[in-house]
C-alpha cells in the first residue's frame, strides 16, 4: 500500500483521497487548520506548511508528495523534493504559482494572453496604467484565489487606493478583458510524458467565485485550447493534473492563469468523464498509466457557496449528485458542489435550471 | 451530519462509506475481525455482532442502521430496531436470509423457482431426494455464501456423506438446474415505497464464486425479472437495495436466492450506472429520493480472487477502474474488483478479454 503525502487538507485533498482509497493508497495530510475536511480520510498532521518535524515525517513515510494548492512555501517544496518524488515539480510550481511567471511563460510559448506588466512600486503602477489603460486589474503575483488579492482600476482615481491596499507585495497589472466566455482546460501529464485532455469546461463566475462549470465536449475551441495547454505541459515537464483558464474574445483565446493542481472547474469529471481528474492526478504522480478522459454525456457542476442546499430537493433532480465537503459554513466559502449529468445538452440545461431554482427556493 | 451504523465492516461496508462520505454521512462499523477493511473510513467497534455494549453504542449514535451481510444475529437486529430505524427491516431480513423462507416466498408470490424441499433429518433428506431426484444440491438454510454451505448430490451414494458434513442444521434440498444463464436483479426501494431497477446483471461463476458480472441494458428478460423482483420488494415492504439471483432456462426464469443488501453483481453500477447501488442504498435507508438507475454504456465487473493483478497492466486497458478492498490476500477471498466500461458492447468484450489475459499473465 503506497502512501501519498498531500500538502493541504481541504476539499481537493479530500476528493483525491476518495479517488485514491479504491486504488489501495493511503494518505497523509499536512494542514494547519482545525477543521481541514480531508483529514478523517488519512493521517492528519496538524501543523504549519513549513513545520520541519511534519515535513520530515512526510519525507520518511510518503512514496510521493503532491499539493492541493499552489502557495506552499518554497522551502517546504525544496526540502520534500530532496527526499521523495514531488509532483508537480518545484520548478513547475514556481512558475505556475506566480502570475508574472505564468504570463511570461505564455508569452515565451507564443500563447496569446492579456496585456500585463509587473508592478513593484507606485511608479511601476503609474507606468503600467499608462501602457495598459483602463479598465485594468491589479493582482498580487502570488496567494490570489477566488477573486481575492485583486482590484479593478476604472480610472486614475483608483490608483492610489489600490496601491494603499496591496502595495508592498509583487504585483502585476493586467488589462481587464471583456470576454465572451471563460473556458478552462483540465489536462494531465504522466511521468513518461504522455498527456490527456478533458473536454473544455465553460465557467460562470459570480463575485469572483466559480459558480457553474459546464463540460463542453466537441466545443469549437477544443483543439486550440489543447494545443496551448500541451505547450505549457511539455515546457514545464509537468506531472499531474494542470488547469489553464482562458478568456475567449471572438475567435481568440487569451490564456489567463495556470493552476498546478486539480481544479474546481474539473469537478464535473467525477461523474462526467471516464476517469476523474482526481484519479488521473494520482495515476500520473504514481507513474501509472493515465485513465481515459472522454466525457460521459453532458455535465454541469454547481458550487455550493456558504450554504447547504436542501439535500432532498437536490436529489429529486434526475442525474444530480451531491458532494459535501464537511466544512464549516462561512460566507463565500465553497462548502460543496452538485454535479448533474445528462445524455442531452438541452435536457441538461433544463435540469440545471430546475436545480438552481430549488437551491434558491430553500437557500 | 448523519451517522449510519453498519453491522459488518468488509468491502460492502467500505464501498457504502466511500459513496456516503460525499453525502455528508459518517459511519460506525461493528465487526469482530482484526482487518475489517471498511474501518479506516469511520468509527470502528471491534466486537462480536451481538456485543451488547457496542450495540447500545450504535443504538445511541446512529441515525439509521443497515448491514452488509444477512447473517446478523436475530437478537441484535431486534435490539437495534427497537431503538433506531433499521433497514432492511427485521422481518424482511428474517425471510431473505433463510433459503427455505425465500423459496416459500417465491412460491407464495407465484415466482417460478427450482423444486425444493426442507431437510431436517436424514429421513427428510432421503424423502426429498426421492421427490427431487439427482443431481440435486443440499444447502444450509442460513450462513451460505460463495458456494460455501452446499454440496451436490449426484447419486444415492452421496446422501450419507452429505448428511455427515451438514446434518444437524436446517437445510434445503434443491434440484440442480442446468441453466443457460444466471442473471441477477439489483433493485432499490425507498422508504416511501418508490422502486427503481438497475439493468440486469449477467453473472459468470467459477468454483461457486462470482467471477464476472456484465451489465445487460435492454436484456430480453428485463421486464420479467423486474416484475418478479417488484413482487418481492412490495411483499417485504423492503427498504434499501436488494438483489435476486435468477437461473434462465430457455425462456423461463427461476428465482434462486435473495440478498437483502448491496450485492457483488451490482458493483459495476459504480461506474456503469447514473447512481451506484451503494449511493442508492444510502439514499433509500435515509428516506432521500432515489437516484436514477439508468446504465451508462456497457459495463463488466471482474472480481479479483485471492490475488492482486498488476495495477499497471489493468490501468493500461482503456476504461478500466481498479477497486481495491485493502484486505489480506487469502485463497478464494474477494480482495478487489475491476470495472470496465465502454459505449459499445462488442468493444467491451474485447477489452474484458484483454484485461483477463493481462491478469492471467501476471497472476
Amino acid at each position: 500500500m503506497k502512501c501519498v503525502g498531500i500538502v493541504g487538507g481541504g476539499q481537493l485533498a479530500r476528493m483525491l483521497a476518495i479517488a485514491g482509497i479504491p486504488l489501495n493508497l493511503r494518505f497523509t495530510f499536512l494542514d494547519p487548520s482545525g477543521d481541514a475536511c480531508a483529514t478523517p480520510l488519512g493521517t492528519y498532521l496538524k501543523g504549519a506548511y513549513d513545520d520541519s518535524e511534519y515535513l520530515s515525517y512526510i519525507a520518511k513515510h510518503a512514496d510521493v508528495v503532491t499539493y492541493e494548492f499552489e502557495n506552499v512555501p518554497n522551502s517546504s517544496v525544496q526540502y520534500l523534493s530532496s527526499h521523495v518524488p514531488v509532483f508537480p515539480s518545484p520548478d513547475a510550481l514556481a512558475i505556475a504559482r506566480d502570475r508574472l511567471h505564468e504570463k511570461s511563460l505564455f508569452t515565451q510559448l507564443a500563447i496569446p494572453t492579456v496585456p500585463y506588466k509587473a508592478v513593484n512600486s507606485l511608479d511601476d503602477l503609474k507606468d503600467a496604467v499608462e501602457k495598459i489603460g483602463f479598465p485594468s486589474i491589479l493582482k498580487t503575483r502570488v496567494f490570489g484565489y477566488d477573486g481575492k488579492g485583486q482590484r479593478i482600476l476604472h480610472g486614475p482615481e483608483d490608483i492610489d487606493p489600490a496601491w494603499n491596499v496591496y502595495g508592498g507585495v509583487p504585483m502585476v497589472l493586467e488589462r481587464l478583458v471583456d470576454f465572451d466566455r471563460e473556458l478552462s482546460c483540465i489536462a494531465v501529464r504522466a511521468r513518461n510524458g504522455k498527456t490527456a485532455f478533458y473536454p473544455p469546461s465553460q465557467n460562470v463566475h459570480q463575485k469572483g467565485i466559480l459558480r457553474i462549470a459546464w463540460s463542453r465536449p466537441k466545443d469549437e475551441m477544443t483543439l486550440q485550447i489543447q494545443e496551448y495547454t500541451l505547450k505549457v505541459l511539455d515546457k514545464l515537464d509537468y506531472v499531474g493534473v494542470l488547469a489553464i483558464e482562458f478568456f475567449q474574445v471572438g475567435n481568440m483565446l487569451l490564456a489567463n492563469e495556470i493552476a498546478p493542481r486539480v481544479h474546481n472547474s474539473g469537478h464535473w469529471t467525477i461523474e462526467g468523464a471516464q476517469t476523474s481528474q482526481f484519479e488521473n492526478h494520482l495515476r500520473a504522480i504514481l507513474g501509472l498509466p493515465l485513465g481515459t478522459t472522454e466525457s460521459v454525456g453532458f455535465t454541469a457542476m454547481i458550487n455550493c457557496i456558504g450554504q447547504v442546499p436542501d439535500m432532498e430537493a437536490v436529489m429529486s433532480v434526475p442525474g444530480a449528485h451531491f458532494h459535501w465537503y464537511g466544512k464549516k459554513l462561512l460566507a463565500d466559502r465553497k462548502v460543496g458542489h452538485i454535479t448533474i449529468r445528462s445524455d442531452d445538452q438541452d435536457k441538461l440545461e433544463i435540469l440545471v435550471n430546475q436545480l438552481l431554482q430549488s437551491m434558491i427556493d430553500c437557500g
